[in-house]
């Protein structure tokens, strides 16, 4: 059985997603950061950075395995199953490309707008500028791939475009305000938005977990 | 022929250090941050999220090959060579993770921590100590990790290492007054920085590029 460790975050769906995606069977658990439950010992044996999602894989190759970060599940998901990720050739890279830049800087990036703009009781200006702006210009080299490619990673969708659609919601729903002006000539980024949306695992995964 | 796009920075570092470790033969471009390079049209058409370091590989299995995002470069040059990543199980996953990590956390984290402690003119000390306390966290998760195994994914050195190497030298030279505190109790980080350090193709990797 999979076990999933998650939250009701962005980088909380995009395990479910994956996993519904493939039809496989999988069970939850819920990490409630409200109340700092990444931090117990428990958790921290299976996610040492104290952060979801994790997953625990007790059919793996070898033994039970547990993974944290969801960029390397993602890669785990996808190279157990043969989907959403080549196997070699350009098309494996420029996946993994694109899962990197999702966890490299559109996810940290955002996540730091969210915590200065939207969360942080006092505010800090130059800090919000700091990360509108970066929002802002990850947003447009975004708009650029996908007004020439119906993916992140070309013509297929991947395991960037499933790491990167809880994100890209975020911007356009919890850091809307934020990003108002950045949104505003974005169409092709709406386009996939919509295109991704649109999938019936992606409507299951992103309502995962149930609180 | 591979060439690398790369400048004298932590995430400019890890693909030199690795290709020194392959012994493979590569080309350096300079990309000068300084003089905003990462900006030019050649430049973006390679790493359109405006970053160093980018690789492209002209042998590449089903022709010419650019890849942007140090962890998905990272990965592919294990793939090619089948060194410092494991082809399958557990080995395979605990490096993607820290790799990932090493991406996702330790590189965001303390790359925001020196533009507001070091570089930024103004300083802003809700921000200096948001990321200060995310680079203490940081560090000891690192320790922890560290103290329990010789290298960052077990016992043998992977791209993880490679990955992490360059921003752990950054938190213990161009981040040391920032992060003092947190370097007291350090033992097994530094034991790690040492061990490292003393591979005769990490030295190479970290003086390129020579400017
Ligand atoms: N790079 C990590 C980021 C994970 C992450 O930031 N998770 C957040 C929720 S979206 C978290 O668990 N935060 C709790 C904490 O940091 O204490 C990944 O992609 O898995
Ligand atoms: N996640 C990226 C980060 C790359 C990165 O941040 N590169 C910096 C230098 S260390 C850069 O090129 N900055 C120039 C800019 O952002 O304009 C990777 O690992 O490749």
């Amino acid at each position: 059985m999979i076990t999933v460790y998650t939250w009701t975050t962005p980088n909380g769906r995009k395990v479910p997603i994956m996993l519904e995606e493939l039809g496989w069977p999988y069970e939850v658990r819920t990490v409630n950061l409200g109340q700092n439950e990444q931090h117990a010992p428990e958790f921290l044996q299976i996610s040492p950075n104290n952060k979801i999602p994790a997953l625990v894989d007790d059919e793996a190759e070898g033994g039970p395995l547990s993974i944290f970060e969801s960029g390397a599940i993602l890669t785990y998901l996808a190279e157990k199953s043969g989907r959403f990720l080549a196997p070699s050739g350009p098309e494996r890279y420029k996946a993994l490309e694109w899962l990197h830049w999702q966890i490299g800087s559109l996810g940290p990036m955002l996540g730091q707008l969210g915590y200065f703009a939207v969360r942080a009781q006092d505010k800090t200006p130059a800090a919000i500028e700091r990360f509108t702006e970066e929002g802002a210009r990850l947003l447009a080299v975004m708009e650029k791939q996908l007004a020439q490619h119906r993916y992140l990673a070309g013509e297929e969708y991947t395991i960037a475009d499933i790491a990167a659609y809880p994100w890209t919601m975020a911007a356009a729903s919890f850091l809307k305000d934020a990003l108002a002006e950045a949104w505003k000539d974005k169409e092709a980024v709406r386009r996939w938005l919509k295109d991704v949306g649109e999938r019936p695992a992606v409507q299951r995964g992103m309502g995962v977990p149930k609180v």
